[in-house]
């Protein structure tokens, strides 16, 4: 694309391009504000990013990304351990926990099964899953993974292995989103919506 | 926003955060893209951003990036260095000797006036560029900068201190872009493009 005129900058864009969604010339825009920051803020920003990869550390029991052996989620006492929720990764856990609608406990898979990437059972945390399922601690594990194709395959290989257990496993609800009008909601949503239709229970 | 479960995530996020159009969500995704990539890779990146802001040098003659005293298009004795194109940062460079149609010096200004974003002429190469202009060698300069309000701001500001020299002062063509619609063009380009109609010289 480019010839750049300083193998440092192009060291820096190379790095920079590796990084998820960002494309070299949005790279290069970034390498050129950092150029302009001073140099003391440059370091604190490579620091924290190689800090954070050494040094964080996983919650023991639910995989959460944690600054301490047992997630502030898991050592609350006013948490509903016997409920857990799985989830994808780090993101879930926050957007589920942002809606103050969940009061269980969690457990991150890191990742969902999807043969095109290369990802299989194996690479996440369905072993530890499947051991707090067998504790006999565990009454209800409700899957809220991506309603996508990889995150339906990771649903039922869950519920393959969880289910000779005695436990209820259930999925977070999908349907039409809430404030949505019929006509902009896609047709496989809207469809399946009408077929898994709820009985009335009047305004709640 | 979030509670971050991790000090050493959020500071991470914090960071990546201040990029240039990175927003928190994006800084997230970036964060974790980085928690899933080898502990060696994430410091070769760090390193990477931390050693271009420290070590990387400017040419002593055009101010563009450069890993050399003096920058390869400037040591280029094929190079017009009677002619020198005005433009804002390393980026215009590139994009103008990309076109191959250039064969002249650059100056690099390292951003253009902006009172909004407090950058005046003093915080900019312009000494520099009164310097070379002064020096006798340069026959034209050629104003290369945005066709916006900072640009013209800054065209007007650089042709009054260079016109007392006995130096040619261009500026890019400005006007319908080609391979574009003239319905689809903006009616200010339009509008310009009929007032600085040019003679026409038949198919070139």
């Amino acid at each position: 694309m480019y010839n750049f005129p300083s193998r440092l900058l192009e060291n820096a864009v190379n790095e920079l391009a590796k990084l998820p969604g960002i494309g070299r010339k949005t790279a290069l825009r970034m390498a050129l504000h950092l150029l302009r920051t001073p140099p003391e803020e440059v370091e604190a920003f490579g620091a924290s990013v190689v800090k954070m990869r050494q040094e964080v550390i996983y919650c023991s029991r639910c995989k959460n990304i944690s600054d301490k052996e047992l997630c502030d989620i898991c050592a609350n006492p006013k948490r509903d351990s016997s409920t857990v929720c799985v989830v994808e990764d780090i993101r879930d856990v926050m957007a589920i926990d942002n809606t103050g609608q969940y009061t269980g406990v969690y457990h991150v898979l890191g990742g969902i099964i999807s043969p095109i990437e290369g990802i299989g059972p194996q690479d996440l945390n369905i072993g530890s899953l499947i051991e707090r399922a067998s504790s006999g601690e565990v009454k209800e594990i409700i899957l809220a993974l991506p309603t996508t194709i990889e995150g339906d395959t990771t649903n039922f290989y869950l519920f393959k292995k969880l289910n000779p257990m005695k436990i209820t496993i259930s999925m977070i609800a999908r349907g039409v989103s809430i404030g949505d009008e019929l006509e902009h909601t896609d047709e496989v949503t809207l469809g399946r919506s009408i077929l898994n239709r709820t009985p009335y229970e009047g305004m709640k």
